[in-house]
């Protein structure tokens, strides 16, 4: 398998992307070929600090990067060489299965947009970011690609969640919870609410509305939400996990006796710290785009994204945008004699 | 101070209400009249369940209670013998100074916004909950008020957020911050970028966009987002907080060294549950109406209950509308000759 990585994007630029990389053609020998998109002589700079001369690796030169203040469309529009454009022409020319971003989350998207396309019976991609609870992982779709979504553009990331559940996840039958206010169904915005109604009437295993605390208390295996609420939830989960942790370290630091039972019981902290660690899930598929798109945190660490690599490979092996096609395809002739298709 | 709870409002009914109301009683001398506004037989019941015939006790017989299940505005003009509308009666009256609920926050709204109106330069009520980090406390408002609000709104609730901040909180200038998706200018909704613009050019301590990860890590003393956003917040972060120390609980219990290491720290780890804690916090404020409404978590226990009684007596003495009302007044001076008013 072949990979692109946007070698420029991501809050630390090369040198985490380059280690990433190098990370991972040591772990992964299923990558065959791993571009390294952006300016090259940073890219070699890096590949010479960690001695690495990997025959997978190819450069890919180019001049611009897309800013994190840069307007996603109009980014992608006229900085037409920048490391993300030039690394999913890559994907558009066959040349790589897929591509790994750091950078810019909207320019990305559009990027994908623009030259995949969405898949057929797609209108919007998804972000699906994949979280752990104490009892089951779950999906929160969508985590931050499209902040103005339509209800039908949310049915749609219900389907796309629920065969990320199914074919990557394993679960059977994933129940799909819809992110709102309270339970009942009159609880929402005039959006939630018109999804509700779709929903319930779709063959998905749809449990009705879900509030913040059925995240993690009586968790479900789909959380269908916009990209603006998905995101603040991604981004709040990811914060207050790691607050809570430093906090507890500081009161256990507050007393020998304290101390020492930390002491004690490191590995059942270490472990919890390592299932809520984001870098250990590396990056989030871009569902919907007829291609795979892996967005991984702005923030990487080497090791995020050598994870985020991982999760490529992994959804190159898994090929999810065939079912996701099928699902709709099915929906769609199901609800065309009854109601307007959904789209 | 004469308070009024609504005894009915909640997932639990009066059982809950009644024994937090005794509780309170107990506690808060400051109190000289709890008005229980509900079901009387249901009621007095309780009452004599916990033996409690304290004389600061005026049970308000009420034959209706809004379910979760109804329309906030529907129930309001329809259920007129509800307990919620009988005890913003009470305040309308003058005969309480406040009112706590723990039931249908719509309907809470939608009563104070009717009976008591809000106050002058205020288009929409907020809630403005308080959250604590390691460093600080935070105003997060609105937490689940006004779910289509618009920018002027989200303006207001900056405002009436920092004076709350400032004089119930203590902080001498509240830094405020936006939810959105990016710190950048750029990022957000439309309807945040206009915001973003509202507050740059106002008098507040406005630091700019801030994402999930801001609350907790670096957190802000405000964080203003419209009431769906509020609400996910919210309810995320106290299931979160909740499922980490269960999972850790979990965790500790694998193995002897981990449960003698557990037992050594605990107090490490009650110090930080209770701090994390709802129930201690018990209700929120629904600050911008003329007069005051404390909103209780709906899933209120006696604990819960005591303490959004607590936040009620404070509200009394610490009086804040005043200040919302002058700090508005003069936001809207200062911009009434060089652009269109805050209204």
């Amino acid at each position: 398998m072949k990979i692109a990585l946007d070698a420029m994007g991501g809050d630390f630029g090369p040198p985490n992307l380059v280690a990433g990389a190098v990370m991972a053609l040591r772990e992964y020998r299923q990558i065959k070929k791993l571009y390294l998109v952006g300016d090259s002589a940073g890219i070699e700079s890096e590949l010479h600090e960690h001695q690495c001369n990997d025959s997978r690796i190819e450069i890919v030169h180019s001049t611009q990067v897309v800013e994190m203040s840069d307007r996603a469309w109009t980014a992608v529009r006229h900085k037409k060489d920048s490391s993300v454009s030039r690394a999913v022409d890559l994907v558009k020319r066959g040349q790589a299965d897929a591509i790994v971003t750091a950078g810019h989350t909207g320019a990305a998207v559009a990027a994908s947009m623009i030259k995949l396309r969405t898949l057929p019976g797609i209108d919007r991609p998804g972000i699906a970011a994949v979280l752990p609870t104490e009892t089951n992982v779950f999906v929160l779709i969508d985590a931050g690609a499209n902040i103005d979504a339509r209800p039908e553009h949310l049915l749609q990331y219900a389907f796309m969640g629920s065969v990320y559940s199914r074919h990557v996840l394993g679960y059977k039958s994933p129940t799909v919870g819809l992110v709102s206010l309270g339970e009942e169904d009159v609880k929402g915005t005039e959006k939630t609410k018109e999804v509700f109604k779709m929903l319930k009437k779709s063959s998905l295993n749809f449990v009705g509305n879900i509030e913040g605390r059925h995240l993690f208390e009586d968790p479900v295996e789909v959380v269908v939400c916009d990209g603006f609420v998905g995101n603040v939830i991604l981004k709040t989960c990811e914060s207050i996990a790691v607050a809570i942790f430093k906090w507890l370290r500081h009161e256990l630091d507050r007393s020998k006796w304290r101390m020492a039972g930390a002491y004690l019981a490191r590995h059942a902290f270490k472990d919890i710290k390592n299932k809520t660690n984001y870098e250990e899930y590396g990056g989030s598929p871009l569902l919907g785009v007829n291609g795979i798109c892996i967005i991984a945190h702005g923030a990487s660490s080497p090791l995020a994204i050598k994870n985020a690599l991982r999760v490529a490979a992994e959804s190159i092996e898994q090929q999810v945008n065939p079912h996701i096609v099928e699902e709709i395809r099915r929906y769609n002739e199901t609800t065309a004699s009854l109601e307007p298709a959904l789209r």
